[in-house]
Formats: C-alpha cells, sequence, structure tokens
C-alpha cells in the first residue's frame, strides 16, 4: 500500500486510446479539483509493453505482468482499460486481492463476465468499483441529470436517445473491433452502452422492457491487415486482397420501456455517415425538454413548457457558469468551453472522492459494477429482442 | 363539366383547416405555375354549411349535400378534407361518378376504408387519385429525393424519421381527434402516415417488415368540451369537469426493414415538449447522408463521404436555387424562402398537370390512392407489432 | 372611384419582380386579414405592357401610361414598384391627385427625390403614405418591436445588423442593379435601407450620428449584357465581350450612435459569399438580447439577463402562435411556418386597414414617406461619411 | 541553464487565471507533442507569493522578487501573465539578461510600452519572442488560416469580426479591469487584440487604415469592492455603497481597410447580454468564404463558391481529423473535441519547438513580439479615429 494515507497508487491496464485517456486524467485531476486523496501514477501494464508510454506520462512503472500487478501489495486501485474479454479476469483478481477497481465500459464482453464481475462486487463491499461512463463527466448531461431530479420535467414521456459514428464504411479493414471474440459485440457494446446509462443517469429510471430491436452486420466482410491475413476464420485468398468475416454488428437499434411509464428509443452505428461522435439523448417531459449531443458538449438545450407563450422556446444553455452548473467550478472563468478527456478528469474526480471516503463531497454520482451490470442486461436483452423478433422482459434476463 | 376543356371545376369537401390549405392552394397555383388546366373553385361541401367559407376564398357555390355535390355533372375534381372516417365513402361515390379524386392524408381511418378506396381507384384506372402528402411538396424534401435517385447517397443504411408535435399536453380537451370514431388513429395517422410516405418517397424503397413497436396513450382522460359532456363514452361526472376517455394513440414508435437492406425508425407523438413541428427525416447511406426537419423546411444538410479529409461535413443548403431545385423556379428570385402552404401550392401543380394530361411535366410525383394503401399498410402492420409484441411481415397485412 | 365604399380600388406601377410581390398580397391578403375595405386589383401599368401580368394575375386592366393611371378617376391606391428613380415623379403625381400612394424601398434614388416625395406626402396630410419596408411584416421581427417596447430589453447598448448577400460575383454582367443613373446605389440603398429601418423599427430610437463608414465598388467593371453593348459609358469592345463600368457600390458598411444612447454598426454587401438573405439584425441591452435573420425568418432569439444561471441562455422563440405573435392568428394553426411573401401580405393589411380608416387594428406601423425620408438621410450621412473620411452628424444632413 | 540540453526551464509571471492556464500548458504539452526540449516547470513568481500554486501545479520553486526570477541563471524562458502594465518591464529585463519570452496578449496597455518591449526583442534577435495569441491554437482557426494560404477563398472582399462578452453589467463592481492604469484598456485591448490578431493571422494580410471608430464606456460608475473603497479617484461615499469612475471602455467598434484592398469590421465588448465568448470572424472572398466563432471552437464553416448549385452551402466541419485539421494528431482519436486550454497547449508546443531550433516543425505560426506590436499599432489607430471622427492612416501610427 502507499507510504501514506494520502496517496492512491494506481495501476492502469492497457495502453491504447484509453489508457492515454485515463492517464491524462490522473496527471490533471488533483491539479484542478480538491481530492482527499493524492492520486499517484503507480504503473502501466499491457501485454505488448508499456515502458516508452510510462515514460511519456509518467508512470513509475511498467509492466507485461497482469497478474502480479493487480495483486501488488503497493496498488490501491486498479483501472482496466484492456479489450472487454479481459475486463472480467483482471477485475475479480483485483477485488480478491483487495483493490478498488475501476473498469472502462462496457463491463464486459459477455453477460456472464458482467454478472461475475457484479457478484465480486458485491462480494466486497467495502472495495469501490466504478465504470467510466465517461460522458457523466461532462457538464451539460450532469445538469440535465439535476434538472430532471428538481423536477424541470416532470413526468417522463419519452426518451430519443442515438449514438452515432461513420468511421466504419466498407474500406475500414478487419480491426479487432470487428471481431467478437475479443470485443464482445460491436456498436451495441461501444456505443448503446453509454446511451442506456446516459438514459438512467438523466432520468432517474430503469428499462423494464425492450420492444422490439434490430441488429444488422452491413458490412459483412471486411480485407484483413496484413500482418493477421490468414489467421482468421472465414479469411478466402485472392489476388492481392484476403478477407476475413465481421462477427458484431454495425449497427443495434432497440425500442424500450421505462419505470415511469415513458417509452424510449436507442440506436448506436458506425455507419451514418456525417455523425462524427453524435452521442444524443432528448427527454420529453410533462413539464419540459432537455437534449444535449456531445458533438457539441457544452451546451444542453431545455424547454420549459411553463414559459409565456410569446417567448416560450428552446434555450440553448451554455455549460459553463461555476455557479450553477457542475463540475465547472473547478475549470476556467465561465464560458471557457471544456473538451472530450475533461469527461474523464471529472469522473476521476469523483472516483478518487468515493475512494477517500469522501463521498458526501460527490456532485455527480459514477455507476459501479452494479449499476453497469444492469446496463449489460439491457444490452442482452436487445439482442434476445432482435434474435427472437419480440419484445423482451427485463425480469427475463439474468 | 366544366364548359371549356381547360378549366377544371373543383368540389372541395370540408371547409376546416385543410380546406383554407387547399382554397389557398387553388386560387394561387395558375398564378405562378404553367399549368395544361386552369382550377376553377366550383363548389364547397360541409355538412355544417360553408356558405362564408365560399365567400371568403371565391368558390362559387357552397352545399351542403355531399352525395349531389360528389355526383354534380359540372364537377371534374372531387377534393375531401373531412374527418378520416368521411373518406372512404365520398372518394368511392365520386370514382364511380367519374371524377377525379384527391384526399387528405391518411388515406382513411381504418385498413379497410383504405382498400375500399384502393380497389375503387383500380377500377376506374382513366381518372386521377391524388393524396395530399404535403410535405412532398417541399422544396428540400424533393431534393433530398432527386439527390438518392442520382446516386448520391449510394445504398442505404439507416432512415431515421420523426414526426413530433407538442400540442397535447394534459389540458387539452377531448376534442375530435382524440376519439377513434372520428379520427381512426391518433399520431399515428396524422404524422406517422407523413414520415413513412416521406420515406418510401425519398429513398425509392418499400418498408419490408415491422420490427418492433409501441403504441401509447398517456393521457388517458381528457376534459370533455362543454358542448359534448354527457354524451360519451366513458365521461364522469364530477362537481365541475367531465371526463371522457381517450380513444387514440398519443404516440407510437416503430422499427422497421427496407426493401434494400437497411434499417428504419419512426416515431410520431403529440407530447414532445417544444418539438412544434418538427417532420424530421435523416438517410444515412454508404455516400453520403441527408437530412431535414420541416421546422427549418428550406434547409437540406448533405454529407459527402468523398469529400477532402479537409472539409468534409454536413453541408446546409438553402433550396432556393431556380436552377438547381425542386418548384423553386415557380416562385421568386433566388433565396426568398417558402413557408408551409407552398407545399399545398406546389403538390397542387401537380394534381393538375396529371388532370390536364402534362405528365410528362411532373417534375415530383404526388402519391395516388395506391401508394397511400401502401402507406396504410404500413401503419396497420406497426399497430398488430405493438399489440403482438412480435415482428410483423408486410406481406400478412393486406 | 370605386363604386361601393368598400372597394379600393388598386393601381400597381411595374410588372417585375415586386409587381408579382404585390400582386400576391393583393390577391391574398382579404382571405386571411379582416379588413375595412377590400382591395380591388384594378390596372397594372409597365412602360413595356403588362397585358400578359394582368391576365395571370388578375389584374382588369393593364396600361403603359403612367400619368393617366396614376391619376385615373377610379383609382384608390398608387402602388409604385418601378426602378428608384422613376418612384418620385409617379408618386408625387398620385399624391397630387389625390390617391393614397404605397411605394417599394428605398423611397427614392436619391435624397432630393426623398424629400420631394416626403413633402407632398406633407402637403396631403389625408392621404396615405405606406412605403414596403416588407420585414416589418414577418412575425419575428414584429415581436422584436414588440418585445423592446414591453422592456425586455432594457437600455439597449448595441445594434448590430447586416445584410449580405453573395449574388453579385465578378460573373455577373452589367444589369440594371449596377448601374447609379437607374438604381441611385447599390447595396446601400437595396439593402442597408431595410435594415437602417429595421433598427429603427425594432428599437424605437433614431440614429443620430454617422461614425465612420467604408463604400466600395469591389468589382469595377462588368460584361455588358448582349443587347446593350456599346451603349454605356465606360464600355470597351474586346473581341467577344464587351465591359462597362459599374457606377454603384458593391458594399457599404457604417457606424452610428443611436438615439439612446447606444452604438450600431450596418453592413450590407452583395459579395459575401454563402449569405443568400442575410438580413440579420441582433439588439443587446442591459435586461436581454434579441437576434434575427430572415434566412430563419421565422426564429427569434431571445436572451434574458434575469433568467436563473443554471438555465440562461439564448431561447429560439418559433414565431408561430397564433395568441401571442405579430400577425400569426391570420394564417394558419400554430407552428406552420411562413414564408418570403408573406411579409407583403401582412403589410398590406396594415395600408388596407390604414387606408380603411381602422388605425387602432393596426398591430404593426408599417413606414410612411415621412419615416422612409428619415431613412434616407442616414443612408446619405453614410455616403458623406464615407467620402469626408469623417463622422457626420445627422441634423447636418437635410 | 538548466542542466541538459533538453531541458527548457520555465520562468512564469503571475499565479491568476492565466497563470493557471500556462500552468496546464507546460504540464501536458509534451505528453502530447514530440518536442526539441523538455519544459522544467522552475519557478512561478508573484508579487503576492505564489507557495500554494507552486504546490498545486508543480513548479519547483516560488518567488515574489521578479528582478531576480527574471535574471535568474537557472531560466532558460519567461513567461508573463502579469496585468498589462506589467508586461514591459519584466519582458524588457527578461530580454537584456537573455532569456527567451513569452507574454500574455495584449502586448502592452500603452503604445510606448509596447513599442519598448518590440525594440527589446529587435536587439535579441537570437532570443525568442512568443505573445500567447492563444486562438491561433484552435484547430477551426489554424485551419482557416491554411485554407485561405491555399487560395480557397480568393481575393478577400470582407472580414467581419467580433469578440462579444457580457459580464460587465452595471452589477458588477470596479474590478482592476475597469481601471485604465493597471490595463490599459478596456474591451479593446482585451478583446479586440485577439480579433485583430486573428484577421491577420487568417487573411495573412495587414491593416493599413482605419476608417471611423467608436469607443465608448456605458457604464460609468461602479461599485468599489470594500477592500479598495477610499482609495480610487472619482469615489464617492453614501450611507453603505461607494462608487468610482470607470476609466476603460466597454466597448469599441471600427472599420478597417486591409492591404489586400478588401474591408474590415472589428468589434469587441462586454455588453452584448448572451454572448458569453463570442470570439467570431468570417471571411467572405471570391472564391468562397469561411466562418467561425470560439462558442463553438471545434467547427469551421465554409462555403466553396464553386461547387454545384444544387449542393452548393455552408459546410459545417468538425475540425478533428487527425489527417487534415491543424494540432489534432497530437491529441485523441477523430472526432474527440477539444477545449479551451488545448489553445495553450497547442500554442506551447510550437513555442517550445521554435527554443528547440525545430521551427520547420512548426505547422501553425505563434506571433512575435514584433507581430503583437502591429497589432497593437492598429488598436491604437482606433481609439485616435474615435477621437479625432476621422480616419486614421496606419502609416501615421508609430
Amino acid at each position: 500500500m502507499a507510504e501514506t494515507k494520502k496517496d492512491c497508487n494506481v495501476a492502469l491496464f492497457g495502453a491504447g486510446f484509453m489508457g492515454r485517456a485515463h492517464s491524462n486524467a490522473y496527471l490533471n485531476v488533483a491539479k484542478f479539483f480538491d481530492l482527499p486523496v493524492r492520486p499517484v501514477m503507480h504503473t502501466v501494464c499491457d501485454i505488448l509493453g508499456a515502458d516508452a508510454f510510462a515514460a511519456n506520462w509518467g508512470w513509475q512503472h511498467a509492466s507485461t505482468d497482469w497478474r502480479a500487478t493487480a495483486a501488488a501489495d503497493e496498488v490501491d486501485l486498479v483501472d482496466i482499460t484492456t479489450p472487454n474479454h479481459q475486463h472480467a479476469p483482471v477485475a475479480v483478481a483485483a477485488l480478491e486481492a483487495g483493490k478498488h477497481v475501476a473498469c472502462e465500459k462496457p463491463l464486459a464482453g459477455t453477460l456472464d463476465d458482467a454478472r461475475a464481475m457484479k457478484q465480486a462486487a458485491d462480494a466486497h463491499p467495502d472495495q469501490r468499483t466504478h465504470v467510466w461512463f465517461s460522458y457523466r463527466g461532462c457538464p451539460a448531461l450532469a445538469l440535465a441529470r439535476k434538472m430532471v431530479r428538481d423536477g424541470k420535467i416532470g413526468r417522463i414521456f419519452h426518451v430519443r436517445a442515438q449514438y452515432l459514428q461513420d468511421w466504419a464504411g466498407p474500406d475500414v479493414p478487419l480491426l479487432w473491433r470487428f471481431k467478437g471474440t475479443e470485443s464482445g459485440s460491436g456498436a451495441h457494446g461501444d456505443l448503446n452502452a453509454h446511451i442506456v446509462d446516459a438514459c438512467c443517469f438523466v432520468t432517474g429510471e430503469q428499462i423494464t422492457e425492450v420492444c422490439g430491436a434490430i441488429m444488422e452486420t452491413y458490412i459483412k466482410r471486411r480485407v484483413i491487415p496484413e500482418s493477421e491475413a490468414g489467421n482468421i476464420k472465414g479469411a478466402t485468398v485472392g489476388d492481392k486482397i484476403e478477407y476475413g468475416d465481421v462477427t458484431v454488428d454495425d449497427a443495434v437499434s432497440f425500442l424500450a420501456r421505462l419505470s415511469g411509464g415513458g417509452s424510449a428509443s436507442f440506436e448506436a452505428t458506425r455507419l451514418a455517415a456525417g455523425r462524427k461522435n453524435a452521442n444524443r439523448i432528448e427527454i420529453n417531459g410533462e413539464k419540459g425538454s432537455l437534449r444535449w449531443d456531445f458533438e457539441d458538449m457544452n451546451w444542453l438545450w431545455y424547454y420549459n413548457v411553463e414559459d409565456d407563450a410569446e417567448r416560450a422556446g428552446w434555450q440553448k444553455i451554455m455549460c459553463t457558469d461555476a455557479t450553477a452548473h457542475p463540475y465547472v467550478a473547478a475549470w476556467w472563468p465561465d464560458a471557457h468551453i471544456l473538451g472530450y478527456e475533461h469527461g474523464f478528469v471529472n469522473l476521476a474526480s469523483t472516483l478518487l472522492k468515493n475512494i477517500g471516503g469522501a463521498a458526501d463531497a460527490v456532485e455527480v454520482p459514477a455507476p459501479t459494477f452494479q449499476d453497469a451490470y444492469e446496463t449489460q442486461r439491457v444490452l442482452e436483452a436487445a439482442v434476445l429482442s432482435a434474435q427472437n423478433r419480440s419484445w423482451i422482459d427485463l425480469s427475463d434476463v439474468k
């Protein structure tokens, strides 16, 4: 364990894109937030080696041995950013070794893995678990949640959630993200996971039923990147180019019922040309509406049914007011907008406050393994609905 | 029949909101468009009487006798804007009397009525039928169709269509629109009808399967307007206010498959606070995307996958270029934007060109009874999907 | 004079673009508005002949004799849409003949002409004068005026007005609009006239000083349209193409002081690529702000300083509420948006109410010759400021 | 000097808002960019003491002695974020001590100070000078510059630049920013400095003439913050509240000529209710237009005159493509948007490349003292224009 109580030694698993985003969060979070513990960038672990990564970001150690790192005595917090099928083994081992555990989303590639992780968290209630649904760290989305809780929207009739991207056109090769064995799913786990979490986060409601779903792989075969040609099931050899089967979805959309009686729709796709990172949600209630799009992440739109007819209209709120908007006081003067990685820094502040026992200082809650398991159940229900061509009651998905 | 070949005597049925919109179209269309026949505002017929209406708009005659009007010798074109349950009797009678027949959407309140109308149209192939899906008359939506046909979008992956309104909050009384016996359905027939037509119009594809649907009445009872209290099934008597049961949906959303292999979602609601007339459609294809919202009806957004990465982005096209955009040459110089009723005037030009035998001058096709019957089948399939909690193949809906 | 008191016989001068816009207004205005007089489309007069125009629009007579028409006994209202240098002679003659006179903007091509028209109006105070600053007829701009009058904005600090178009690139030939003898000025009279009127209309203030101006002709020579080659001063003859001198401005921008102490900026140009019809105004006051752009003419943006910090933001008001927004009750149900020509129809309703003595029914005032003369003085002051390279006090411009 | 050649020891002056922004830049820049020197956070100097600031951000030393720090042997780079009137003495001393010098904008509070700094830079040509016009570090603005240089816009007709804020309403007390002795100017130096730099940066042109200006203090007296009551010229004593005179402008707007023949307008204000940080620029050229607003900093709008009429329209470019947009490759995968402080980090990368002699790796140039002096001359010309009520030729401002 760290030598002083105030230090929290972090071990990061995975030195890819998410590894960078988390490193940036640990580097910066204590500069902006007042925290009960000090994050120490102790060890980064990656099976391909992480020496250069450690040197660049200031991790004190680099390792290729995940079992040793997850159990190392000096480590307080294990943070997992590896491919989805590796989440469960690392998380369970770390929990059993007495660590706090944070994990990238989705919680796991399969519901079985997710359940195992949730059960491990249940078995170690004194250790914190944390899932990086990073958009909870966007002030605008957190403000939406606050306004719903404050009764600004009233009874919720509709949630309309989409996560649209466009990077997976037919020319994109067969990356690991297109292989079910590594990623578990495609757009569904990658993108729908975010918006299911956002829906429950903002509304405070649960999804009780999936009322229809379409799951589709539009680009069924892709070129195998050179290094892997010939090693993949389904690959064929042409004159110059080899193709392999895509084994995940490109797009999944589904309809759902909310516990408060409203309806919801969810859509994730990687084939919406022009939609770069359109993580969007709109909530329509009896007293008003809210909507948000990550592509314009600093703005929240609000409609108040009770405004005078003369002025009634969607209000475009720049969520940068230190006195009124979540997280903002930690950053710059009003009206200096934030970017993508601030979501991680903000969420890291919550994680470290929770670990430091300052739960009452937590402005915006971060999801636990238990919460993320609920999201995983919804994703599973959507898959079943698409496969069975019928509605699925969530109580039938365990 | 009209005294000169060039006149087309119109009989309008219904002197409400749509009666006004159609009157405006007949008054103005020949001022802007070069037509093979001249529309003559001959008779307006309404069971409540239409003398003042006729005087205001310049209809030569007013009648309360629908049977006589529909069969009158001098009438060339019967145009129906009455409540939905009256569409079929008037339309069938008029077709049998040898008239061309235009009808407001949805084609009918029930699939049985719609089928009867379609069969009557089949039986009189030399008479034109026409359904007022007026948004086809918006230049931007017509341009979207043209761009799809010209291959700008390529293979279609997704259609995302919504028609969101917000006028039906809990304080709105039990108008005829909330009574199934008069309207047939609620948001579904009123709004989804438009966007199903728009989807097929723009993409040139058909809907082959409904893959889940939610149909809901959120506000189940409404105050009975004073004149009707006590006359409505389900009404109860309180001290001062009487309530009646709402017998149509407030909102219907459904998922669907397109004949080209893509997926589509449709949502109609009257409870989306802040969405006033948000008739919206987005099409994502392999080569690009298009999107449109009636609230900004003069703009079409276009994304071209083949643009250089430096400049690639959604392009906001003001659809007011006389040399390049449908319908525009008839109106004002470039960049003088159009409004709601221009859709009717534009569609009226098509109707009158068709009646005058100038089909090759028709820039944008208007839907026939046969087309609208297909739309009605899709609406029926969505209802069945919501009721059965399962997918519905369109071939099972006759 | 018209046979019944209720008729108002209109004589229209000029059968071009504006002639069409006014014809449309007279055709439709009584269908939507309840008016004290009935507009009768009596005579259209154009030196090139207007028989076809009259037939198309339903004018009862066509004439080429402007003097006779302006003085004809049966005419009640003379409406002028001819080129700017013809405004004064027609208007003065008509006023002297006892007619009400409406005139397209700018009031005249020169300040001398404008003064003569204003003096003629002064001399005939019982006849109405009216200038077609048609954007006053847009509900959103009229709402902006109402909100300022109701104190929603408070003390005005800034007005930022622009009218940006892009149709006058180097390839556009030497049309009449580029010739000073016919048009009087370029973008200045055509576009700045509108936004100076809008500024005074919305704020209720006057312009007291011009504090700097730039007037420029960027494209100094243009191709002479074939029919006119060789007839224009400055033309030169090449192998195939002849050029002539542009004798008006392409763009004029100026700064000004408002009578309430605030500052204002105005900019008109025909060379703002991508700005099609961007007639825009923003008002910043102590209590709030308003902004509007004709390219999105149905929307008004409003910012209220007194809103809670949590929700404060620009509010996007769709100006289509019959109970709360000017002119709207005359048209369609809420949320059915209007277009360009509705401005003329709305303003025509004011003109006819004024003529019919129903001034107290006028919701939004239309400008008189006196008002438009004030606007013309501001335009003249801007020209003087650009020429003199110094500030110009409006009291020095008579 | 730093112990290894690769280290660059930084001394930061000023521990306020800008001190934080620069600290963040030095902390993060080497994590994302490949740099020829390593920035070392050596000393922070503030007259009020900076121990806590140093501890939070990781500065190795804290000092209150500016003279000693500016001349300290170990320091390689002096970076100045103090109030404007302190820029010159620190910068000149540091240059004379052989340091590279970076300075916040505006270069100085007065033109005399700016000239002294420019001359000191001239006298030490081997030392780098750098001014933090941080918006050059926004990818979208840097892309605009690139597109202009690549000829996408052609001959420039108009630049329309505004920097609008709203934080200075009548209730805001008499902060240092409202006192001329400390800040030199109000909105003019604070905001117009940015947009004059942006104009020259993007267009590559200079401003040759100021053609009119308005400079105004709308709120002439403000409440004195408690600590300072009685110490300020112009203060009066009431029962409870004391007021002092505001001695800077609230707003300055001016017109200008560009060296390429086009016209430009600039406006800075702190009284534009609802405009939070609206640093905006639009460039209209013969071949196209570009526009940008910092409130939506990740987007650049582009209009291409040569697009087909069918698709021509403003294109909304998300400037997050690593292959095509400046700075982006250093950060996250495509479509992960940046925030305010990234501008500083990006500009810091340029500063450190310049110091390390890797000028050919500089993608986007940062301004030198010489460049910023030119901007200061333009600001001075605007002041003179407002005072003299006439045009000012830049050649008359030295």
